[in-house]
């Protein structure tokens, strides 16, 4: 093992998308090997706007395994943490870096400690999938690291067991999970369904929503649910394997008024059996129902689809507009019912692809106070009866490509000396 | 027909109840005869707080049918009020008052009309079952003056038809609406589980929530959900069927913890299913899911269920105490978390049986200051932080008794002269 002396250090930077299911995945059959009782689909978000990074290092100098996630020390002691380890450990390869002198054998991987690194490039707390892309990002690039010989696919078998929705992170574009059928979890992973440019007209806006009430977490939510709801079997047996067929032929046609329904339909769905759970569950708060009332009345006015929401574990909005020129109709309408408050300006307040704003026509607050109700909306409401505030920012974004390994060393977020963070 | 002159005026004045669903109406098999998906169940509520006044009138002398709600004249044409009408006439009988010498034909009831003036003793527009107790009242009015042999049971097979849920007000304390099979719908009617005194400790306290919103119409919610939800025939004939016994058990047996379990459980299936209807109905708001919340942790708190609550087609609460004592801390805990707008006084805030008051140990508004946080929650809420305004009022009330004919001829609200309203 190693080169000459024992400080070399070996690293991999790696970057993974966040993924937003619209066929919704709630309610596990194994606890421990997080295996689902449905199949889901989702689409990769563009990471420029929403990702993140991780760097992955071995070296013989470390005398334990650690994790930095945003800069701050977090515990790696965690069952998840600990079974993707394990999962990838035991598939690891022989690694030679020439340059560097560096030989390592299969079996030494068993022995190395690992320094960890991760960084999302949009808030943790802010309920969009942090931990999907910061999984799927650990375990793809610690297999870059150990040279492991499985596929994407294969991998978001391993993701899947730090956390279920991390496995669709693993590709771009339009992606699968299926369920499988095996006890041990080995057919329950990942397929694409298309790839990122299959669909490129959509265009993706998330409204962060302000939020009072703790949430639930998604873990101990859906164990709720499968206890004491008394929809979800049905749900999960009877409802979803039809949707995610009908699902999968959208996306394949570009069907773009099925593809809303059935997000919007499978969204509410989900919302529906967490309320239907004892103690009932309440993800989406009164600005949620505004948002989705805003885009339904709008929907329903056009005679099809313009929009299609869907509402993770969270009250925030995720908008899919099926081309640019309905994604800056639909801007407006947004900035009209929930206006920046006063003291926010409006680069803070619309962030991600801001091009978008531009084709709105909308270049400062002048032009937000200035804009006219939608034909839709018979009254015009007055400013000082909106609800500022409700909403926090939104993001501009759309559908994006999967994992990729980030060459340029300047991006690793280890120094390459001391293996801790930069 | 009729006495010496035709100036006669026959009057009948009843009173007749709300009632809340415990296991809940929601979808039609039959639109226009009004034949239910399921069984439901229901607590009528005390008169004494909120009842609806009806009376009937007939005179040879009025030209048409005409009818006063609250004061104002609305229309009789609507298809719901001629079913009824129709109904009770064909099975109107020979009817004699000797003391006013007044004898009708059975025949005569066809050709004669009816002056109706109707009143409701609380907020017609608050989303508490103003259409079940105004129907209901109706129809048992008109059996009275028209003399007809059906009992209160097959009196609520006609009311069933201006009012779906009106069919349960026709009895006091406990009512099953059962669905029956008939396509004519003669065995979907109300039957008596037990009466109010078989289980008089409950106490009821009706939270009346401010709505922002405009809200969906029963009528078009419960047809939208039945053509639209992917659930709501599994809620139907695989949970109801099964809850409906459960709740009959728990209510013959004054069973508690069972009683506010399955009433929770089911309103909040019933707003699931609202939510998986496409577009999505919306009836709770934030502040019933805070009620919900604060609920939800006490009950947890004491290991069994202290008490129930259930929504209709609104966002107000209905909450179901297990005992006087219990109703008194649940209304320490709901003026601790929505106390009353400064403007507003204690008086107007609670309403009905204000002695649950005086149980809580709450003369005015210093005492609903002073409260201090209940033993479950763990923060005090700075008083600046709560949600001032969010209910309207609460009502303090019971389970109570069905309809009764008032003979105190002060108490009709048509002139015995005019038959016009006084």
């Amino acid at each position: 093992m190693g080169g000459e002396s024992e400080k070399w250090i070996l690293m991999v930077t790696a970057r993974t998308p966040t993924n937003i299911a619209v066929i919704k995945y709630w309610g596990k059959r194994d606890e421990t090997l997080i295996l689902p009782i449905n199949d889901s689909i989702s689409v990769t978000l563009d990471p420029s706007h929403l990702c993140t990074t991780t760097t992955v290092s071995v070296s013989p100098s470390f005398d334990q395994d650690r994790m930095w996630l945003n800069g701050k020390e977090i515990s790696l002691q965690g069952g998840r943490f600990q079974s993707c380890l394990r999962e990838i450990r035991a598939r690891a390869q022989d690694v030679e870096d020439k340059k560097k002198g560096i030989q390592i054998k299969k079996e030494d991987w068993q022995k190395l400690h690992l320094h960890i690194a991760s960084y999302n490039n949009f808030p943790t707390a802010a309920g969009l999938a942090s931990s999907a892309a910061g999984l799927a990002c650990l375990v793809f690039s610690l297999a870059k690291l150990m040279n492991l010989k499985e596929d994407n696919s294969q991998l978001s078998a391993i993701a899947r067991q730090g956390s279920g929705s991390a496995c669709r992170s693993l590709y771009g574009g339009f992606v699968k999970w299926v369920m499988g059928k095996e006890d041990n979890g080995s057919d329950s992973l990942a397929v694409q369904l298309a790839d990122e440019k299959h669909w490129d007209e959509l265009v993706i806006i998330i409204a962060v929503v302000s939020a009072q009430q703790k949430e639930t977490s998604s873990t101990s939510g859906m164990r709720d649910t499968v206890e004491t709801s008394a929809l979800i079997q049905h749900r999960a047996k009877e409802v979803v394997p039809k949707r995610t067929v009908q699902m999968e032929d959208a996306i394949q046609n570009r069907d773009f008024p099925s593809f809303a329904r059935l997000a919007c339909r499978d969204s509410n769905q989900f919302h529906a059996v967490c309320l239907d759970t004892y103690p009932p569950i309440f993800y989406m708060n009164d600005t949620s129902h505004r948002i989705i009332s805003c885009v339904e009345k709008w929907n329903r006015a056009e005679g099809i689809p313009q929009v299609a929401y869907t509402f993770d574990a969270g009250p925030n909005a995720v908008m899919i507009a099926r081309n640019r020129k309905t994604a800056a109709l639909l801007l407006q309408r947004l900035l009209y019912n929930f206006p920046p408050q006063s003291d926010t300006d409006l680069d803070s307040y619309i962030i991600g692809d801001k091009s978008i704003l531009i084709d709105a026509g909308i270049k400062d607050m002048k032009d937000v106070e200035a804009l006219t109700p939608p034909p839709e909306v018979k009254d015009n409401i007055p400013l000082t009866q909106k609800s500022k505030g409700d909403v926090s920012y939104f993001i501009c974004t759309r559908p994006g490509g999967g994992p990729v390994v980030l060459s340029d060393e300047t991006q690793a977020l280890l120094d390459p000396l001391t293996g801790l963070p930069k």
